[in-house]
């Protein structure tokens, strides 16, 4: 499955090329001769001259998977013959693959309720399979609203197809990218789980952790993502097809979505079912906006992580400097070690695309009247782009940057080492008052809290070694008491 | 559980009170004679004058639920006497109760891990258990740090304790109000299902529906909202009690997180378990993002239902009014039947307050450097207020709109009446192009496509009356065909 | 100028064609041999496969424009030979009108500085002037950073160009389609000057207004958001250039950025000039956040307009019905008169969208640490694209929407002759109390304020006539009273 | 002017109070007796019991503000006799100085319009003024709807006193806070011009600047969020006031609006003018949504400048430390040297909330519909919140923070000193490739280039120490080249 929020240039055909006259109850209008959308979709482009943005590559899919087991139930049930809807299905497997994606020109910004796409959808499939059945386009063998959408209106079949294709592209393009990077994060807090480093709160020195703890952290973060793509998976699954116009259901077989449904479930590993409700499934879309939810909070992760990452990496001398980025590009060509994190910010930029696009999404749920959403393109567009860039940023983050990422082990050590944290290590044995003012002698005189200890000679030096061990400092237990304020 | 997003006056002590001197590492600070709380949170209330907001009622009842457990937990663990842990859980018991609600003075903006209200949490409960055993304010009987906050740092118990307010609240508050809207709204569905009215897309008329469907899907939205509550409240169910100041656990018995949230979960009904990963639970609040996403999935649907309501009930004369909400308050005392629609109103403020909390926390959620986030106070207020608008909200809605909507079903069957739907249901039988010849005759003349159906007798008076029988059209099936572009 | 949030394919040459390599301090890579961009763009290819979202027309074009000045200034201050100055002159011009756009593959979601952009540029042109002068591709006659860099860094050059182009974008398509949106508007505000109609507050029938006053005040708002475009444009007005890598304006002579801006500011009609402190102007954009609160303002004007029109349209039959919009595309083909708003949906969509870019210009806006700003991309991104959307939704709802209004005169006038604020009219003469029960009456009975007022022959016909004229009621002043709770 | 966003508990009676009677269309109801405010207030009060939350002090004192106004221009245009406007005035400054506040109990979430508030207003101002004049409460000597509400609408005067409180807010509380806010940034910009420090871009050590230079730009920022704060006043000049129920003005003096503005705008110092064009100032709130804008611009700004404060303060020995914030609560009590951020941290959780209020203020922007917007309340909550916060924040940001910082110039001397940086200036004396090539050496051996460049002795000691002169770096100029990827 490609990439999918794409821009398709319109095929609307050259200036001066060859074309057929398609009429409609507007009146007659051009259709270039070599095309196979018909003259609804001329209308939509004509009307809607408004962005580069086309209806994402997987809801394009998502209306052939729709249509080619629509036919196949309709036939079923008696009501389409075999040969159209072989004809159907041929076409609209060539519509789920992709190869007949230059003849969806649709604007995003188009009627709310993305009936331009479901009549261009019904347009290409029905002159395609009039072609496979040998006949002219424009003539109409397998008809595109009697054959190719019978059972169907777009006030179902949108919703339906956008909750097809942000499922199906979780499961096949996010899910996979959160997989690896996870398993890159949890490779590496194995890696570093001996590396014992400062701990920061408030971005003020604290106890010490281990870098692997650290990692740890975020590959649960990740983890905890994975199952929030399930969620939004599931509040995906239930469907409007079956609702037709309002939600009634009117001049649809009442076994009709469901069938439908069984089958592109089995196809795209992705449970479906019909909506319980579908006044609720299509005169709203909540599920959109819940599915959106998921996503920004996934984005809010990766900020976190990708921003610390950005930090622990500074340097190379006047920064934190506790791990070392893979080179990803020339950085100065002067100032060798210094690593720009391009990687962790093109992630961070993903995040800051997300979130807003979950504003969008909330706006377009709000555009809800009576029996029908009518921002259905715009949430489609933002749902998918947000998917679609968190699976590439997720992989990229893992393949360019956190599989690659190396401790800086003396840095750790050393920054530890000076730590004044090093005092609340011997406070159980010499006293609270004492490693207080050990630690201000430190302070003050610049010195660490060992070298403070050794001349003061508060313990024996072996002694000192092993309270002086940050490493204990990094597991649960040890005194207990106060935590800290 | 009262209401929480309150203001407390600040008792800081009126001009000229008496005053007590307590002293810290800073210094000596005169505070209010009568205050049980202590230095700490006078600095506190010096340091931050910003705003009139402070910390929510239900997260300062859940710093005493966590204070109450703790000393329970730390008593049974050996940590602490009887005497001192029983003083503390009295103390706590007055903390979660609200008795002592005007002694947490301190501003929402404040240090950005809630350390002030920590402190202030222990001060209080220090004092008032030192009273109880016949110690004098400041004398530290029960020590603030050494004996109230043992096991704990600011770091773990804050936002375990929003954890425990927001899902507490919304087990207590939300889910009820949203139970009550539910079953209004189903009450109504069942009620007005025999009324048949014009079904609207794109705000034009299309195939008719039943009142009692549209209703019905408002009902659906509210019962997959309370579906969303409960996943809020899983989000929720990790706390990260046990990780102390940097997530490592230090200074804290291994079994005490647990043991305090199996008595906290048994307390307040709401599972909660120590973290699996405490790195991830107090270095970023991944859970509140999502949290707050179902928060405004809810306010998307509460704004949908509240538009339609508004829209419905528009007229007296010059609207769809096909609906009359009850009357709370004099609209027009010339206009009769003019009755504003304020209490949707009010519903669509609260949605609006909800959807720009849910960017603050999600703001909020990005400030996550290394162990700590800081902007737990600022994230626990707006969710807090959330869970308890949309609460006293659905719960008003309930009570003074949607129980009282009558249905206006003179209004609602002149107007399909007058609808050229009608001549959609004589299609399958006299043919489409005959229907839609005739429709169009009707938007002419402005007559309706029962008058002219009659004049130019088209069928049978009686089949014309059986098919012109809109209700036939609010169900599933019929002729199957394409149901719509 | 064209449209330009595009998505340009990645020239990269197909697998197995010709290549050259080049190398830099990573070391060798294999650049398409007919590339004119470089190993530094190649590696940028490979490193952020992210999206299909490229950097705006707009933006590439205001690369060339800074470039093209550079080599101008750079050469009149005697930095540059006139040879090598010419040929980058030339390369640049054609960047600036866009025959080179193929050459920009580089992804948004890159260094969050925008340097794989802004060397990408200095490579083609590179390339391309060295070609001009008769060298190889690679050979670096003219020195992408020596030459075409000079004086210069990706820091002040990035946000530049992002004014540039914003201001640019703005002044060319948005301001001119707002300008024919406000006139469509102003043209129908006097066109409806004399059709009153009924007012409506909280959805209720209120006193009357004239559709023309309505279009009167969407003009208003428009003129408004003209004037908000030209805060917008202020607000980008000052430029980075000058300060390079960090604000100091290391290696750059103290009058380029001075001179350069001259050049472009003629060049564009726009004014532009150099920061007054360079380090605000590169490591902060709050001037890109405050222009695009300004677009978002906008969207909120224009969210109303739309959803206004769409209301006013609503019908045929069951809606308001007070203007009828022209047909853009077939509705129901069996509805007459069912005239889906689609232009109207079509804009609100793009407000959607604007709204959600708005948030996402706002959390890059924050991404601000020490001397640089890292998320410039992904707010160039949302900035152009906004300021391109309303643009072109702004022109399309003028000319396919707003222009083509006819106002639905004779349901305005038999909704005001319905509503019972007529009884408004009648109370100076006949008292309050005395209108208020006429008004109930009607009311109660179903009738007009007419009718009743007639048959209970409240004041003689004529002047019953006389006060009865709601065009009365749609100008300032009347008897002075309370004017409404 | 007292901080606005207050809670103000219901004096709506203590149970068992004394209780009057009053009434209204819908019938008798118990007001307390006690209570200036009268039957529609006690309406409010029972309708809407959804939060604590009430319109804010600022928006209390404008309509006091308008109703004094409108009481001196009724009597001067002969509409109102001295006697009702001398007690209308007297009780409207008890409003305006805020005695009366306790009688102001409506919620925000109310009717959008805030009809509500208005009445109370009228309410509350009746009772008094007939209290003046020796009548009972409820005896409507002075009548709240014909003679304080004289001329005047909700509609009309709740978004004018939103415009008044707003611009006076900012002009009293924001920009005075501002001011300071930028001198105290200024003047550590002086104070720190002689410290050279290392300069970050993408947080990776870059070529020098002066500490000075960084509060340079910080100082700049707010200036320009002081002509940003200027704007969104200018935004709220226009009001609506004179525009009554729906725009056209009916049952209002033409020259009432205009007259009570100029009084305004002397009282407040804010220029304020009626609406060029009523219907736009009513049915919509493009300027508040405008002025939003304004202030999360400053919002966004402040994040930085509290962002960069935290980094460069970060400490005391494993992070930046180049320099020392004020001490303002204790630290770690072990840990000397240790001082959070939290004053910044406060700030940023401000400008979170300022983030989020300005979504929920465009979403308000959105719910105009026809002649009336009905989100007023929600819009004005959170518009003031904002202005507020942000004046509190700034003030403390500037009085416990910036002003007492103290820069660590060892600190920011020895990064220089061990950055790679040093070698550029070494560039242009002993070439490009050496230069490299010595800090190549730096890198590897852990030396400092100073060291490097002495032991391989590149050049003379003296000529040395004159080129390793860092602030040579912090100034425009120098070797012009190409400034940097």
């Amino acid at each position: 499955m490609k990439n999918g929020s794409v821009v398709r240039p319109s095929p609307a055909g050259k200036p001066g090329g060859a074309t057929r006259i398609e009429r409609d109850t507007m009146g007659e209008l051009a259709v270039p001769a070599e095309a196979y959308y018909g003259v609804q979709t001329a209308r939509a482009i004509e009307n809607f001259p408004i962005s580069p943005l086309r209806m994402p590559r997987s809801v394009i899919r998502a209306m052939g998977l729709i249509k080619r087991a629509a036919a196949s139930v309709n036939q079923s049930l008696g009501l389409l013959e075999k040969r159209q809807a072989d004809a159907i299905k041929q076409a609209a497997t060539e519509v789920v693959e992709g190869t007949l994606d230059g003849e969806f020109p649709v604007d995003i910004f188009q009627t709310g309720s993305g009936t331009s796409t479901n009549m261009n959808t019904n347009e290409v499939i029905s002159n395609r399979a009039t072609e496979l059945l040998g006949g002219a386009r424009g003539s109409k063998l397998v008809h595109p609203n009697d054959h190719v959408n019978l059972g169907q209106s777009s006030n179902d079949v949108i919703p339906t197809a956008i909750h097809i294709a942000a499922s199906e592209t979780i499961q096949r393009q996010l899910i996979p990218s959160l997989t690896r990077l996870q398993k890159a994060l949890a490779k590496k807090a194995r890696e570093f789980d001996k590396i014992v480093k400062i701990g920061r709160t408030h971005l003020q020195d604290a106890t010490p952790v281990r870098l692997g703890q650290e990692f740890g952290g975020y590959a649960r973060q990740i983890e905890l993502g994975i199952a929030r793509m399930r969620r939004a998976q599931e509040a995906l699954s239930e469907v409007a097809l079956g609702g037709t116009a309002v939600g009634t259901g009117l001049n649809c077989h009442p076994q009709f979505a469901r069938k439908v449904m069984a089958i592109i479930s089995k196809e795209t590993g992705c449970p479906f079912k019909e909506a319980a409700n579908h006044f609720e499934a299509q005169s709203a879309q909540d599920s959109l906006v819940e599915a959106s939810g998921e996503l920004r909070t996934l984005a809010v992760s990766l900020t976190k992580i990708a921003n610390d990452i950005r930090w622990l990496g500074s340097g190379p001398r006047c920064g934190l400097g506790e791990i070392n980025l893979p080179e990803t590009q020339p950085g100065s060509s002067i100032m060798p070690g210094k690593v720009n994190p391009v990687i962790a910010e093109s992630v961070t930029m993903v995040c800051a695309q997300v979130i807003g696009n979950d504003v969008t999404v909330t706006v377009g749920g709000q555009a809800a009247n009576f029996e029908l959403i009518v921002m259905l393109p715009v949430m489609a567009y933002n749902l998918l782009q947000s998917i679609e860039l968190l699976a590439a940023a997720s992989n990229n983050f893992a393949a360019k940057c956190i599989e690659g990422i190396k401790a800086n082990e003396e840095r750790c050590k050393s920054l530890i080492e000076e730590s004044l944290a090093m005092c609340t290590a011997l406070a159980p044995e010499i006293g609270y008052e004492a490693a207080a003012k050990l630690a201000k002698e430190a302070y003050k005189s610049g010195k660490t809290v060992r070298q403070v200890a050794r001349e003061q000679k508060v313990l024996p030096e072996k002694r000192l070694a092993e309270l002086l061990d940050p490493w204990r400092m990094t597991e649960p237990g040890g005194p207990v008491g106060s935590a800290g304020g």
